[in-house]
């Protein structure tokens, strides 16, 4: 298969974008990811492009994107996998140059969430990615799907609220220094337990905020990669894995198989393990997902979950650390530049770019899991060419 | 690159299926497409899938496609690209091919348009794939914007109302023969000229129906094709096109700039032309439509489209017979299924099994034009492998 290179990356702060509509979000990531080839870029260079997005507000999508964009003479399709849309842009990037289709592509990702449609409501937003029959309609929004998962983990587990409170406790820390991020200040363990209660066991500080914002990659095919820059990040494994729709169907809430499945296919592309990464960007929604993440990313054992976030190995520093630019909790999370924004990050990382450099760092994976927890995508960078 | 076939396709009936929901409907297209395979087909081959959806009334597209279809193992994602989906979810399934991650793929497309979510109205239907700033708050949904259009065709070409009333009196002459058609009955001139005004120029039997309904395809890589079937169709061409999302900036109106360059892409990456295809699909969402297709899909020169229906050309027995499934307009049009559903067509035609079988068929083409006239996607089949 031909190698993909990234060539640049970019997006702009996540938050509440009252004054931006998507038209206005859409052009500045991909200003900001094309003026991040080092070489230069001739943006008439680009031969397809994908724009992930979960929910529109502004109208059709990839119409949209190809109008704000000035990219209306090349093809530009609309990718959507719920909170995994943004990792899956990415692989189909990946798989558009394999194909050997195109030679320069352009993924870029966005969401309005503080904003839906004139149309629509949040409620609306939500049952657009979960089951319209059973889930959505027996109130399993977000905070309270993913809740289940975290409830049984607990209990089986011997992780504690504690735990999870330190999750959410390091991703703001780490958020602090990242100019992109939502929510730049620091929080305790005790203000989390604290917090007022959204749904057991996720308490205020547990839960990522609602966010607007874009996030782009350039990627290039291997032959060409040293035209648009001599540090070019390789995407060495996509992966993309499913799960069972409702929650009644589930087979152990303690895990995520769509996100075991994305891993094992990302990580058998690229010809690397869990313990070949370096840093990653998890989809820590809610912090006690990103302790079920460690997991189900391969980076412990079952259940270990919480000794790496008690010994501080995935905090900087550590041995693997974990959302370096804040996480979905303190960075925000508009879904379809999730991902975008999290290969972004590591893209910054492997290059030493980064506001919260791991040294050395020359593998990461960016990961997201969503869609009442049935799908899931796995994106494994490196320097190396592999 | 390497080349793609197409081994299986089906389809539901198209019609208003309100006894059957999406999570019905896509397991019966799935169904149809693998009992189509020759030499039989063992689901487990499948490796990769995508769920061309317009607008979810279900919930989350790719989950649902994946849980209902049994597809758990599998990665599976949601394309969309307004009316033009069903086309360009086919161009997805070939670039996964092509680039080597896959060897056998799942393409599938369906909506339900008569039975809107629990959530949302045909209003919100129509905002999801049209600029929600200007033109859908202007009235421009699917009739009024494509009205703009034909009505400033029928100023300045020769063509008239007598002319586009002949084409759905074609396309519902097609359609009769078609079990899985929505509209099996004949209509006369006359009854176009005189059904009631929708708006101007198109009154009801100048629109196509609203309906529900699924398509789906198997398709496979070159050299595995042989394990499936002796009698492969070739996707020799998949092109995409864009243009402005709205009115307002559209430059000419006598031509859909998005069909020209989607055709002109399929047309080079297939080393084919207009003059090499034996029958085709095209997007008569609105019967004057065809007659702009004609031209800009390059059957006929600017402006001459009338001709080719006058003659009928473009009728069984013709040049060039267009919609021999009966087109959108009697077949009906879901629009995800739509762009599959002409590749079914097509599909049956080169291998000799269609209902309105055109003599000698060799290559075929499917074109869909959609989200105001923002993009066109066209694929073009052989049973040639070129």
């Amino acid at each position: 298969m031909r190698r993909v290179a990234m060539v640049g990356a970019g997006m702009t702060t996540f938050g509440e974008h009252f004054g931006l509509g998507i038209k206005d979000l859409l052009p500045m990531a991909v200003s900001e990811a094309v003026a991040n080839v080092d070489k230069g870029f001739d943006r008439s260079d680009i031969e397809a492009a994908w724009f992930g997005e979960l929910v529109s507000t502004d109208g059709f999508p990839a119409g949209l994107m190809a109008d704000s964009c000035g990219l209306l003479d090349i093809p530009v399709s609309r990718l959507e996998n719920a909170c995994a849309t943004g990792n899956d842009a990415i692989r189909h990037g990946v798989m558009a140059i394999a194909s050997g289709m195109y030679d320069v592509v352009l993924v870029v990702g966005g969401d309005k969430v503080r904003e839906t449609s004139a149309r629509s409501t949040f409620w609306d937003w939500m049952s657009s990615n979960r089951d319209q029959a059973w889930d959505f309609a027996l109130g399993l929004v977000a905070p309270a799907n993913f809740a289940l998962h975290v409830s049984r983990y607990l209990y089986e587990s011997p992780a504690t609220r504690e735990h999870q409170a330190m999750v959410a406790v390091k991703n703001h820390k780490h958020g602090v220094s990242n100019p992109k991020a939502q929510m730049r200040f620091e929080i305790t363990v005790e203000k989390v337990l604290n917090a007022p209660m959204v749904v057991e066991p996720f308490g205020l500080l547990d839960c990522s905020p609602q966010s607007d914002g874009a996030a782009a990659a350039v990627l290039v095919a291997e032959n060409i990669a040293d035209r648009y820059t001599d540090r070019p990040v390789w995407v060495r494994g996509v992966g993309l894995g499913m799960d069972r729709i409702m929650h009644a169907h589930k087979g152990d809430m303690t895990s995520f198989p769509a996100s075991r499945r994305a891993a094992k296919a990302s990580y058998a592309m690229a010809g690397l393990g869990p313990n070949d990464m370096h840093v990653a960007e998890t989809h820590d929604c809610f912090s006690g997902v990103e302790l079920i993440n460690y997991e189900d990313l391969g980076f412990c054992d079952k259940f270990d979950g919480y000794k790496l976030i008690e010994s501080g190995e995935t905090t900087i520093g550590g041995r693997i650390p974990v959302n370096t630019s804040g996480g979905l909790k303190a960075k925000g999370h508009p879904p379809g530049a999730t991902g975008i924004a999290q290969c972004y990050e590591i893209f910054e990382q492997l290059r030493g770019d980064a506001h919260n450099q791991v040294d050395g760092a020359r593998n990461g994976l960016a990961h997201n899991i969503g869609g009442p927890t049935a799908v899931s995508a796995v994106t494994i960078l490196s320097i190396d060419k592999g």
